[in-house]
């Protein structure tokens, strides 16, 4: 695959008179994609019903005469200020009750039916338009589902899809109240529309009841988006996207991406390490200017599971952002190195986002390849530096990873439910050992649960909570060392407890018998190196002890080839795992200097400098923001 | 006195199969007494007036007939969901008026007299079915009044109520008025249905309006009580008791303990240090899995004086829990240790919560006796301990303590309700007063206001916000030292500031001129060793001056003694300052290693190692989580 | 100017019978103003229609007969309850919706125009009663305007109102869908029916919507305020005041002073230091009991301004509050030296909150000038040194300071609606900028943007957001030296970016490219000393760079005596800065001690010592809270 640029462009919001210049402009740059529509509704369709789609075909037109190919954006992430009168109770409501009101984007419920018949509508009208037109060569579908914490909705559609929902599942109130538990505090239902949405209640909900909240929810994200693609699928030939948000677990994304053809994100490595990841403060100050050194990377790795081998940077920040809680700019470079980090991971295209810079409006602080006064952004040279050289590098051609990483949905619905400690959260504790395996020169595929794992020589599922007995016999089976836990597996279907107890692996004799969340400050020793943080359980059975803690407790068992990880390991305690068994898996282990990270494709091993001095590596120095490949 | 043991159970949590397993096996661990049927409701009622009791006989007589003691709870913190059909607006509303909702438990407001005339119901059907029957052996009253912050409900329930109690206490508008100080902001009222609930003002509303508000709902708790004891009295002869939560200010117990029988509460002491107490983060982490090493005493003390010296420990932490913000698990021996420092205190039984860890709902990561897989968990073995122990140990005499220890619920509501400082709480206050007691080895006996003082040789009275004429006197002519204040007597009736100016002490010429709140990170430094944090007065009089502040005020003056606090003393204040009093009082101090605490009844004193390390004591090495007792 | 000293007073908090004992010893004490009257609406009419003022003329004569001259207020701010009843839909709504419920104070909505006439009605019943009365020499309007939040209010009048104001200012909605950049969304409106209040969106409004709301609240403050003095000017012919808050930017101050005669704020130095300034923990302790040493003369300066040269204290702190999170007591002296401050910077009269401490009611814990027993609180005798001090200084004639600061209500508006990093707020980049040039011994004028510069040799205008081309002209015209910046005309009135991009100065080359918010721990190291923090922006032209970042970026550019600066300085950047432009300008920077401030009058240079030690200064030595003049 030979991998092509893009760029997000709204024509709505300029002068038609520019359009053309800017077309060129983009060729020039060496892009190949051009995102338009997503947010145009209003301008499609000004009054219900009365469409005014000629300057979208002037728009694609100009474009695509350039030589440019459009990505259709359908604007259903911006439904009209008319479509409320139309739908008064189509806004979605938040945990408290209160009205998520118009005046910005994503105000909708994804539960309201009539919602949904306005998206196939406004879907139809475009695709029976665009579909077989020749500058159209893709679909995106909305925009950044579940952005804005909109996935859970409080609503009365909501309420009443969630009854309906149940009662489908469950069949009668009695099986729910045994599957929930609800005998526990007299929390038992006669009647579906007895239950309410688990909000507001006096202490915390049923976590049962949670969990099946945040399952009807995630199925809700995908039923809306589905009625799209079955809308588009007769009218077109392209393929259909959608734009996923980073850190973004509130719905089944590999559910909804069978519905795609492609996987893409947005992709803001600045603004993302300011406002959702943890990192201590020593890093989130090494690397304020280039974003976190592997965040990318997992999501790329995600990213291209949820497509199937398919997937795309919609969204590239070219400079600084608006939305974060502190905006810096990006270190000189880093628009070229997160391009190229994507392209060794597999992207076939990266977009930058945006054309030029929106001097009105909620993102007007927001960078893009141009500013506001059309003259070059700094990014704009570092877009075109990519793609000369993405020309004369060719074909990219994937290769499988050293590891297979198991990620779960599911898994983050539960444990946010009952986290059991403040600071426990399921992607955190994956990033972490992501992380690990990437401090070693690994290169990473995740996966869901239920993919074939043939030729992995380690697999690793910290955190899987729910585990049927096919992946457990899966993973036991395995020809290749495989590490699970903490937490894999401590948990039923219903979000309870199984009996036997966790992690009931098979040929594994390892029982967790309690376990215990550690406040920051404390941890819990290990013998050789590092320590149990956030996270530590106490195991019994007769399985190897490979490693113990310092208080003489297993924490890491062995049987064969399977591992199990009694807790969250910090930085010293995963690099000593796993050095304890990547050598017999048969995995070699690179030492790389502080902020550099590699990954390989089937032919060249690629090297990213994260950090803010420059590095040494295989004879050459790579500067800041930095990247240099070698042959494999 | 001989103290028992014993455990908390849900039969209706588990297949009826199990119960005769279950009850052998608790009577084999040596305990006395299950508690049973608080949660139960809706499988006493499954539809409103459809009783299905049967299962309930069996429980008992299974239980009963293995030697165990029952407990039964009034199901009344539980009402079924039905209940909300028949009484829509039974439910409290949180301070920003919102319904807290149906899904979890202590869904009711207190003020709603359909729902206590539905307690008085249930409570009438338990107690003629169980009332004299054989197993039965006590009554436990709802379930731990106010946890979830449910005393104070913004209802429409709650505001008929408070307008009615207002009317009745102050007769005239013009009374409440005054009484109020209304006239401050032309906030004066013609009609009693004029006044509102005070939530949701502009800015803050006037303190003695929520001060009456707190006593009101206060009231409602106990009248709430007193419906389910003015029930039961005639039907059974056996005690009534209700478990009290810990730190749990919001209504008065002393009140409410009157129409009870014993005292009981809920010990969870690595969840409440988690959770609810300030201490210095180096004393956090100490403690992490042994519990504050004196806020068990400091609530055993307390529930002492609310049971009238009846008391029980009715839920005691066995192992990690489930609710705290981080739920290490226990030291081994720690739930030895909290059982043995409980009847030192003069508990008369310790039940742990709960037999078998639920695999479900709310609680599934809360430890029990037993793992949910049945298989025993750390706590079981240390539980068998205790009843052997006890059971050779014998009578457990209690003595008066050393030093009285004025406690009052109201000086909590006045100086919640303008704290002045933000860190400043009464029962921070209290705690740290009676953490200096105890490092200097003293045992202690908590009191309400009006309590017999004969034979202390100390009476300690820090924040007694609200002092009378009569108790001044008490005070000023006990036979033996009293410490009072800081802000001690500084609010009258109406939550006013009284003329003559605090404390007003008889025969102590000493007037608090001013005060100051203290920020954290500032101190005003005393002249020998410590200093005042948080709070500070300064004091005009001509009062000996048995300590000064390094600026040369007055920090702590004498009359014979009469002292009067003008301070917040900090650690090594606290104990200067009871070194310069307790000789003085005929109070000897035990010198204490760090993490040791003790406590004398009439014939031993206990030592009991709240330290990760090992200490020495009167010759014997006590280990971690380790006691000991020797004769007195 | 002589300047003189008052009290606040309320007559309806005390017997009668000891008004005249109180008034006698008001005129001891050498005070010469007493205010009254701005919270007894309930004692004025107690009921719809039912005035009794009879009590107001026995006050007022009590007090004018001792000597003193009256400064009434309407009492506004404190709508009986009764009014509510009249007005069910007057209050206020908050940001979430819920109303602003009676039971304190400031309980209306601005936009109510039925509260608007009742406001009208009392002030033309006082107005006729009191307008020419002998004794009443100075009226106050309402009471703290916008305190507790209160501009803002998202009710049904708010709502209606707003939508007629931008009909208004737009014409259409095309008109404002242009100026918004709704098309950015699709949040086009097609009748101004269709725009609601900018609260509770899904994801942050459009900020031209919410700058349109501000500007549109502001509005309403300020014709709230012209109803009152509409009436009372044409019956009374004495001076019209109001009492602004300290850090109070929510209406523009400069609109509603002009409709006033003189200004006048309350000034609390010590709850102002903990409750609303940023100041580094070293600072916050240090001046603990002193107040921030340059946010009293900050806001001396601005209200200087806003009074168009006439300006009172109307409420001076006279010991501890009881408002703040902590509330230390002023050290002794600080009560003078506040009030020799305000003098100093041209107040015409300094007057006490509060006569006597009221044990009742909110702020039962906020001193006064006597204890609530009467006796003398420390302030009464330092008022009673400034009385007899400022007798003998004689007359106090004003001095035009050495520095223009232009300051901007609109400012705050844009920048609190799109900070662009967490930390940035324009009165905090005020703040700094203010100290750094009272660090350097100068005395400066504050000044609205349209004021005349001339005869100042620095003009200082940081943050100005919206810069029209009349003040960019006129600012790089001026004869003397001017710096602007950061942030200065970065929005065009509709609060977009402007192109040509900002700053884009007459004569001065430089434009800034792009900008970065920068989070606590890191900065922008300047090449001579210090760092930009919080935000820094990058320059382009061929502007003379004056100091460059140690990266080589231009951190301040010049064009003759018009310097752009392109980040926020701290300490030490500003002092260097200062150091650089001063000389060049023909300012003498004084070296002061540390918590020495001085300020010029046309006849003496007045030095208060701020810092807890002792300093030296011009050959004497000024203890802590201590102050010292001497002839210019
Ligand atoms: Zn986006
Ligand atoms: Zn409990
Ligand atoms: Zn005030």
């Amino acid at each position: 695959m030979n991998p092509t640029l893009g760029v997000c462009y709204y024509p709505e919001h300029w002068p038609e008179e520019i359009w053309a210049t800017d077309a060129a402009r983009m060729v020039d740059t060496g892009l190949t994609w051009v995102r338009i529509g997503e947010f145009a509704w209003t301008r499609m369709e000004p009054k219900p019903g009365q469409l005014d789609l000629a300057w979208l075909d002037r728009a694609i037109d100009t474009l695509g005469n350039a030589g440019l190919k459009v990505v259709l954006g359908t604007p259903t992430a911006t439904p009209p200020r008319w479509m409320i009168d139309k739908h008064p109770d189509m806004l979605a409501r938040d945990v408290s009750g209160q009205i998520r009101k118009f005046g910005s984007r994503r105000h909708y419920c994804f539960s309201h039916e009539g919602y949904r018949a306005e998206s196939a509508r406004i879907a139809r009208i475009l695709g029976e338009r665009y579909g077989r037109h020749e500058h159209v060569h893709a679909w995106q579908i909305d925009n950044e589902y579940a952005c804005h914490n909109t996935t859970l909705s409080y609503s009365e559609a909501a309420l009443s899809g969630f009854r309906n929902w149940l009662a489908q599942k469950y069949q009668s109130t009695d099986a729910l109240n045994r599957a929930w538990g609800n005998v526990f505090w007299s929390m038992d239902y006669d009647d579906f529309d007895q239950i309410d949405l688990p909000n507001l209640t006096t202490t915390e909900p049923n976590p049962a009841h949670v969990l099946d909240f945040k399952r009807y929810s995630s199925d809700q994200v995908i039923a809306f988006n589905k009625v799209q693609t079955d809308t588009l699928r007769p009218l077109t030939d392209k393929p259909l996207i959608h734009n996923y948000m980073g850190r973004e677990l509130t719905f089944d994304h590999f559910k909804l991406g069978a519905d795609l053809d492609i996987a893409s994100w947005d992709s803001y490595p600045i603004g993302f390490l300011s406002d959702r990841l943890e990192a201590d403060e020593a890093d989130k100050t090494s690397y304020l200017r280039q974003g976190d050194p592997d965040n990318q990377a997992l999501h790329h790795d995600l990213y291209r599971a949820v497509g199937r081998g398919r997937w795309w940077i919609m969204e590239q920040q070219p400079g600084p952002v608006n939305w974060a809680p502190w905006n810096p700019a990006p270190l000189p470079g880093m628009a070229r190195l997160w391009a190229w980090e994507a392209i060794a991971h597999g992207a076939e295209a990266v977009c930058y986002f945006r054309w030029r810079q929106a001097p009105f409006a909620q993102e007007q602080n927001h960078a893009g390849l141009l500013r506001p006064d059309s003259v070059a952004a700094p990014a704009l040279a570092e877009a075109a530096q990519v793609a000369r050289e993405i020309k004369d590098f060719g074909e990219v051609i994937p290769a499988q990873g050293h590891v297979a990483f198991l990620f779960d949905y599911e898994a983050d619905w539960v444990f946010g439910t009952q986290p059991q400690g403040a600071d426990f959260s399921y992607f955190r504790l994956v990033l972490d050992a992501y992380r690990a395996l990437r401090r070693a020169g690994l290169s990473i595929d995740i996966l869901p649960k239920d993919a074939d794992l043939a030729g992995y020589k380690l697999v690793v599922a910290p955190g899987l909570a729910i585990m049927d007995d096919t992946l457990k016999t899966r993973l036991a089976e395995h020809d290749g060392h495989v590490i699970v836990g903490p937490r894999s597996g401590s948990k039923d279907q219903d979000g309870a407890i199984p009996v036997p107890l966790p992690p009931n692996l098979p040929g594994l004799d390892a029982t967790v018998t309690f376990v215990e969340s550690i406040p920051p400050g404390a941890q819990d020793l290990l013998e050789d190196a590092g320590s149990f943080v956030h996270w530590s359980e106490r195991l019994e059975g007769t399985a190897n002890v490979t490693l113990k803690t310092k208080n003489d407790h297993p924490a890491l068992v062995t049987s064969g080839t399977l591992h199990y990880l009694a807790g969250w390991p910090d930085r010293a305690a995963w690099d000593h795992i796993l050095k304890l068994i990547a050598p017999a898996a048969g995995l070699y282990l690179e030492v790389l200097p502080p902020g550099l990270r590699v990954r390989d494709t089937a032919t060249h091993r690629f090297a990213f400098n994260y950090g803010a001095a420059p590095v040494h590596w295989r004879g050459i120095v790579i500067p800041p923001a930095g990247l240099h490949w070698v042959d494999i």
